[in-house]
């Protein structure tokens, strides 16, 4: 089974963006079981990291259309590389191979280990979004909240043990004033610095990686034989 | 009062498309109170018609774009050209002048009308997307259904008794099967027909024309001393 | 377009009723487009001011005879001069011009600017059926909170400065507490005071004020040509 | 144990007011356990039926004053002899003993005996304040269906084989096409014709008569020493 | 009337288990209307109490048997013996009388009583079962939390001054933090210890004893000649 | 990997049961990734087949036992082989490695494939208990239908062709009346039957196999290192 994550803007708009990208491609491939191939992509065009609804947005076109190649290059699943899991309907339509969303695959694992999860997310202005997410995924009942930790994307892998206090002082209110039982990492570069298990073991409760879980939903959809509806996301009619 | 409606598309998209847009251009000055004025301009990339969410990611980022260059010109607001209101969200993180979603203004005044409502929309790939803008705006529990009158955009100003037939079919569908007390037309270009009130007439329902509502709405909106909130919209951090 | 405002009671009821009675008519008239003439009316029947349900109760039947007078007097729209609503599905069923709910206008306003809204109402016997009337527009989602600034209606034209304090006392926490992006003034006599501009400017979030948004709402739907279904409010079949 | 059932307008709005008055008291009391005692008055002022809205809202002001009096003389709850329960809150801000309403006491009945249930009403224009009061009740998620038998209240009780017929046909239809498990009468007049255990025996799902289950919901509260909160329908604060 | 109240497990779990099983008979005989008797019955096997879903499920299948037996014998009505009502379902399946559940009827009288009920239930673990018992009786929508006292069941009756103490706690947390104006009692232990009245004299709302209503509850059942609906709770296809 | 499936009562209910588990061990063992070994074992008391919430009662205590000494067996994960998830919160109370119920994570796949999803149950008496199932993974609002083949369990493996033909008449139904995009095989042994892909290409939409998709999910768990919440379930207090 080979799986492709796509990553949807240019590498180049990280520092050292090669190495960060192969620091990735490692880590996808070690998420994966054995017969699992991970790759990973950029797409040459898009901003430097999706921080609000404008840059989700101008990700999108040239991200949709990378995906229409990698599928007819014989890849059988993709994932698209963000937690806000941007343009994904649009994605479901021009493909028919499974299109995994980190944040709609761990929103629905997180249901699943409890009764109410929170999102931790990066700046405040995610925090509408997250909820419209959730709300989107069907299961806005089981929100508990969704958290900022205040720390923009581009900083989160500087300094490895502040991002995890800032995760930990956030999880920590999660679950003692929001009710919440089980955690989402709301953001890749927050799943890509492994903090899961650390602050899973401190705070007593489940911390979903959507990195790890996004391999692992390209996995149970291609072993099952399942992809989305093209009932549900119908190729456009002029195409 | 300086209003204007941005075609998310070039206007070349369409046969005859000056044409089609002065006509339209009138129309919208028509609906206006006096002292508003109403320009509609195009933008200059994007899909010739929207009848997919592919095509409305397509054509977000460049009427972004216009619709900043807009706001500098010094429009009190603007609206965004397609009932499913592609993008408002990052257009609203992008501008401070109050930015129009025909689709959701409709949506809430269709709410204001009755006790459930129906959006006729174009066709069958459609249904959920506007399923879920009516979520979105958080008003699921008002919508009575959505109902495709299948008749592509590009044909709906070909034949315009068969365009009323096909939505007064649907319409009354809508009206005794469904429980709507209110019909909303799903589609600018279904406004532009200017079928509303014969239809109205014909099933004895409100039918809300989103092209005339778009206008009011942002009168009343100005008028009010209005706009979105930035705290709900944030600009983005990075800008 | 002649638009008609209608106080749920005798203006007798308050101190100088008959200045205070002018003052918002001047007011009303002052919120319009060119070509819009609003009038106010009193009804000779009535509660002083309305505080609680009871109050609402009885000052409905009066209101709709004088309401039903005033459709026969040529008016194209009514507004019910109540942020509360009172009776308006009584109102709509024994009339066919547009019956504005100053209450239910701002609550769909208020859901267009953003994603979470709070009512700052007057004593705390009102934030149950405020919460009642938010969820009858089927805007429950997107309730925030409903906060009194406990101070009786009738005492809130004595100190302008003491009322725009508890205002914004209360949507300050409205907005750091309870997560609301836009605010509300859930009450008639707090519009007509004329603060949501300052309250707006200190709190950085749109403040939505009843008295003006009514008149915009009776303009938008008169404009579009709108009025409620008749088979949403069908008339009594005894009638 | 003294109740009292109030009739919310003029027996004499009646033919034989004063016969079917006294029909209904001896129904009432036979209705009741060993020691309760139910009796029986009307107000001297509303309408002759209530079919609408308007007709709801003109019986609440007179009926509040007569259950005022009512608790004044003792009586242990009182119930509002109307199935829309008119003015329920504004009657709870006025008195302390439990007011019974038929039609809220009803649904929380049918909700206790299955998954779904259906109110069978009077007239097309009692389904959507039906619904309404259902989603007042908190109870929406378990509503199959209005369904309207167009049956006049003040035909009701000349032909009791005709009214069966109209509520077996509905009633049908609701269980084998809206998925409901339970039938509630949606109206006082329907629930005096004393029809539902031979409806219940044709249709073989239970069916909850109103005007039985208010006698027992008083009994119920008043022998548990509940009544509802003050501090949910606190007294008006210039009372 | 004959009702019969199901301990769903030995009384010899208690410490003196004959003593308080008469106690607790007698009470619910004094909740009774004249004419009612109120029997009490054990079943030999389960758990000494239910703290859990565990201890719920282990006591279900005796439970079920011996209601079986006990309808056999000609009870009119069974009261299933736990908050919880672990098994409810079931019970209604095999049972053609009614099966009243204390937790399902405590809440639905909660909710006839006002806007916003809190239930104080045992332990922390109760917390999520409780919160989906009251969407399993469709009212979410009225619940404003749920709230522990944290004191095992065992010792409830060891000392009634800190029990009262701790809910009396719990419930003003509930009440002004919360926003409840009802409460309900959320475990049977807690309801046999008779401290309702004095804690709604000191809350001032009124507070449900599940307990008592569910006597009063059977009653109204029987009473009204209601029974579950075998629609909704169908015998086993193969018994 | 070492996984576990766990038949919710004794082979010995089935004719050949030795032969039809090892079957179904076969397959559950062809559906895991390589380097998973799955087994499947019985528990010696318990119903037949599961067609009624009185059968799911019956078969949890034994099932839990069995269960917990799988857990201290070293196994990884446990599969509980009933679609309804029966006792699944007792079991995760027991338990701390995942759980999977084959509903749960199957109505969660679904969610993803597309927005609205119906489950074919087995008989008519299933499809509250199915709903209620999935209000319980809070997706109510991606339920499109539960609609019953009318099968007896125990009668599915006997005529393939014959199941086949059911499940595809009401998966039409589905996917044409109720606005299903995706549907679920609401049964284990529907699951065992291996018709979800001659189905999915007759209806043209995915149709999840239960069976096939609690394997998957276990891995998945595994594979990221996830467990349920034992905030969410807690260890019994007394235990």
């Amino acid at each position: 089974m080979r799986i492709v994550y796509v990553l949807p803007g240019p590498k180049d708009g990280w520092e050292d963006g090669d190495v960060e990208m192969a620091r990735r491609g490692e880590l996808l491939q070690s998420f994966a079981a054995p017969g699992t191939q991970v790759d990973i992509v950029d797409v040459p065009e898009g901003p430097d990291s999706i921080e609000s609804m404008y840059e989700e947005y101008l990700s999108i076109p040239a991200t949709i259309d990378r995906m229409v190649e990698l599928e007819a290059e014989g890849y059988a699943a993709a994932i698209s590389g963000c937690f806000g899991d941007p343009g994904i309907d649009g994605m479901r339509e021009m493909l028919s191979i499974p299109v995994v969303g980190p944040g709609e695959a761990s929103i629905h694992v997180a249901a699943m280990l409890g009764h109410q999860f929170s999102v931790l997310t990066v700046m405040e202005n995610g925090v509408a979004p997250t909820r419209w997410q959730v709300r989107r995924c069907g299961l806005a009942e089981k929100l508990a909240s969704v958290r900022p930790v205040i720390l923009p994307v581009l900083e989160m892998g500087d300094d490895r043990a502040r991002t995890l206090e800032l995760l930990r002082e956030q999880g920590e209110l999660a679950v003692t004033q929001d009710g919440a039982d089980t955690l989402v990492l709301g953001c890749m570069s927050m799943g890509f610095q492994m903090l899961a298990r650390e602050l899973s073991a401190t705070l007593r409760v489940p911390v979903v990686n959507p990195a790890v879980v996004a391999v692992k939903a390209a996995e149970l959809l291609v072993g099952a034989g399942l992809a989305h509806s093209k009932r549900a996301y119908m190729t456009p009619p002029k195409l």
